[in-house]
């Protein structure tokens, strides 16, 4: 049986910690496979210099069978770039009850274009003070914008800069990939240390 | 003034989140450039699943005046190959006193070529049982290298797979990157997370 895919969305200079842990847990439980996918083929480098393969444009991904999450990588071109086309999938997967994840940039762009407006992840949790952009677009600005640890409601998990694990393993929990059991001890040896 | 580089050492499923939180401590604080470097240019793909590419093959980096550390990044094949040229390379840098560190299977590596064998690396810290591998080569074998969080003496650090931050934060610290008190907030940031 064909494994159900998650697809990592990198932009240029993503954050190469965001998203590590998670891939990671992902592809030893081999339950899915993940991919990258981008708005073009070009490789996308890190934050930390890495220069990484696209696998999927956005534009070839037109079936959605068999995707099990997206992820959004945070990173710093998120603020300076619009990215409809990315806001175009997140809709369409958000519409078949696909989860999407979002950490950091990731998530302000969620934000900005109004997938959090009727969520919890605009409730106390965020100290979320909408502003529109100085453009003729009217999008959503983020200037105070301070994501929480976690958030996972109405379909969108979102997660700070420094949450990494945490996000991982909300995510490794919605896929079902471990046992709970098994998960809380891979977050606490991660959390802790191994020597701890 | 060219920047001085520091070398990501990838081989073949690379572990994503060990070296990614120095990586990307190291470029923004723009002081140094990271490049990746490996035994052939062929993109080395991360237990997570990414692509990468490689600036570098180990037999074109010849000159090590603008080598300021080498960061071998652990991962799944290190158990199973001898790496000779790695070893080789390695020895090169440390001759230099140019700064070695290595992480999770990468340390297990340093071990069997005999780097560790009077470091600190092999005292206490370790639960760390030499064993000859039963091949004619004589190379140590690791069964029972458990290595500890953190370890840093004679010119090699070493950390195991739980510590990316510590390992981080060492690095960033031999490296000068960030005045001392910086850092500290650094590591409580990514430690704790923002929201606590």
């Amino acid at each position: 049986m064909q494994k159900k895919e998650v697809l990592l969305l990198l932009t240029d200079h993503w954050a190469d910690w965001e998203a590590a842990n998670v891939i990671a847990g992902i592809t030893m439980a081999q339950t899915h496979d993940v991919k990258t996918i981008s708005i073009d083929k070009n490789p996308k480098v890190s934050i930390g210099g890495l220069r990484t393969e696209i696998d999927y444009t956005i534009e070839e991904y037109k079936n959605l069978d068999n995707l099990a999450m997206i992820i959004l990588v945070g990173g710093f071109s998120w603020g300076e770039n619009i990215y409809q086309e990315i806001a175009d999938f997140v809709k369409k997967a958000n519409n078949l009850n696909i989860p999407v994840a979002a950490i950091c940039g990731a998530t302000q762009f969620l934000a900005k274009h109004g997938f959090l407006d009727n969520a919890k992840h605009t409730g106390d949790e965020y100290e979320y003070f909408m502003e529109q952009l100085k453009d003729e677009k009217g999008y959503k600005g983020h200037a105070n914008f301070v994501v929480s640890q976690l958030v996972n409601d109405k379909g969108f998990i979102t997660a700070n800069e420094t949450s990494a694990l945490e996000f991982a393993c909300e995510i490794l929990k919605v896929l079902e990939v471990y046992p709970e059991e098994e998960l809380a001890e891979w977050y606490k040896k991660y959390k802790n240390g191994l020597a701890n």
